[in-house]
């Protein structure tokens, strides 16, 4: 306890998880505008968008217009999800840093969500992967449903560690273990976590919480307890999921971040950058957002003794 | 992690810390009713009501007949918040198995919510104890602020020993740590209660939490692993304190319960019952309330597969 706590790393998905699911077209200026001021605020990987079908998820049809008016900060990674080559090929073009691929460890979820067999999905990752060759852009693998199913419920271990070494024998450099409804608890991310690192030590390993059931705070820090540095998040906790029934918003990147720094674990960020980011989403969105702190304030505000006040 | 985990003890705090602030008076028999279905859930003990001047907290005015419309069910403690002597004679004279004195670890929240000095606070409480002197009625002392106080901040290690032990010396047997304005950390809550437990083995110690920065559950599984077994919770995750600036909900009982049971931490508690009488609340209240699993459900459960589907 007398080191200093290691850094973690923060990966905003508020552009594609978080707008993916809102009833209403965000417009690209915002988005741009959005993202633009998050690259500054010291995040490490801005996932910009989905180079789905239009059809699939309206709201993110702009994604090459999007990737195109981002200001490029140096030190961030741009990151896109791709879902088919037709996606790769379009993201490349689009000059992405890096490209997430999805799968989900559920059966059930893999065909419900990408409406393909989870050996299916891997085939197309094969083609992917071909056409990512030599084009220097990082693959990132995401294991989605890592920590329950909507269909199937729990995933066992092994059917985990199928998934993860299913995608690193395709090439997938980074692997990103989501808990997309948000069912885990901290004692199961703790087993996950530390068995996947003690199998594959140094895999670039992230977490992607939700807070459905508020436990996205208490399971990041048992992950983080457990080895893992980088975790995905949300800004204001927006977010869901089309096709995973009872996904609500992502773990709120400033509540997220709040946590750490009350802890002492540094994360690069600046947590009043990202509070002020935050506060202004309400009205980007035109509705109200989950997260605590932008309306809470940090834990280190002061309020003024009653008795001295007029 | 083989053997099994230790029970905790849920101590529901609804029916005052939740209801104290709520904008309209909640009817007597709506609260009886509340706290009667609440005794059948395997609580341990169940916070009535608060013993205070109608004038200061008027939505609690029915203490006495809340008390007494009651149905007592064995093996749950029915318990009373006690501001002064008077409120003492009249716990006593409804009856309560257990007192609950109030102080507040920071100087100037006891003088904001409290009008007095600590050493005045103390001076009370020395008067209290010859008043429940012979009872039989259990006396636990609740810290308020011990995690950091609207007006002062962080409150030091030695205040918060300072403010255990005085309780100690007045024979007060029971002590609840506040962290009435929801700032505490896990990493901070882990160390003030390993610290406690400590200097003082076999305490009757209990947590009360409030969730207004989403650190509730952290906070909880962090002080469970340090040694607590004992947590105040509010249904629903209501609740406020009219003389503590910032303050929001307490930490939600079913979210709370249902972190533990994921967990394979028992609690003695119905969850499915927990739930229900949740989803009744915003009936009661005429409001929504902030509880997370009342909403999207435990993490077992099930959706069917969108393709079986009409």
């Amino acid at each position: 306890m007398t080191a200093q706590p290691e850094q973690v790393q923060i990966n905003e998905v508020v552009l594609r998880d978080g707008l993916q699911n809102e009833a209403a077209f965000v417009a690209t200026e915002d988005k741009i505008r959005l993202g633009d001021r998050l690259s500054r605020t010291g995040i490490r990987r801005l996932e910009v968008t989905s180079f789905v079908s239009p059809k699939a998820i309206p709201n993110l049809r702009d994604a090459a217009e999007v990737l195109a008016g981002l200001q490029r900060v140096p030190g961030v990674r741009y990151t896109a999800l791709v879902p088919n080559v037709r996606g790769a090929e379009r993201a490349l073009h689009s000059k992405v840093d890096e490209v997430n691929l999805v799968m989900s460890i559920g059966e059930q979820h893999n065909l419900a969500n990408m409406r393909m067999t989870c050996a299916q999905s891997l085939g197309q990752f094969a083609e992917i992967m071909r056409v990512m060759e030599g084009s220097g852009v990082f693959v990132n693998g995401t294991l989605a449903t890592t920590f329950g199913c909507p269909f199937e419920g729990r995933q066992s271990m092994d059917r985990i560690l199928w998934g993860v070494e299913a995608y690193l024998a395709l090439g997938i450099e980074g692997i990103t273990i989501a808990d997309t409804i948000g069912v885990a608890n901290p004692r199961q991310v703790e087993k996950v976590v530390s068995t996947i690192l003690d199998r594959h030590p140094g895999l670039p390993l992230t977490l992607h919480l939700h807070n459905t059931r508020d436990m996205g705070l208490v399971n990041a820090l048992a992950a983080y307890d457990a080895g893992i540095r980088s975790f995905d998040s949300a800004l204001g906790g927006i977010g869901g999921c089309p096709y995973a029934p009872g996904a609500t918003g992502n773990v709120c990147t400033e509540d997220l971040v709040h946590m750490f720094h009350q802890c002492g674990i540094p994360t690069g960020t600046d947590l009043g950058s990202l509070i002020e980011i935050s506060q202004a989403l309400p009205d980007v969105l035109n509705h109200a957002v989950p997260g605590f702190v932008m309306k809470a304030g940090t834990s280190d505000r002061l309020y003024p003794f009653p008795g001295k006040q007029a």
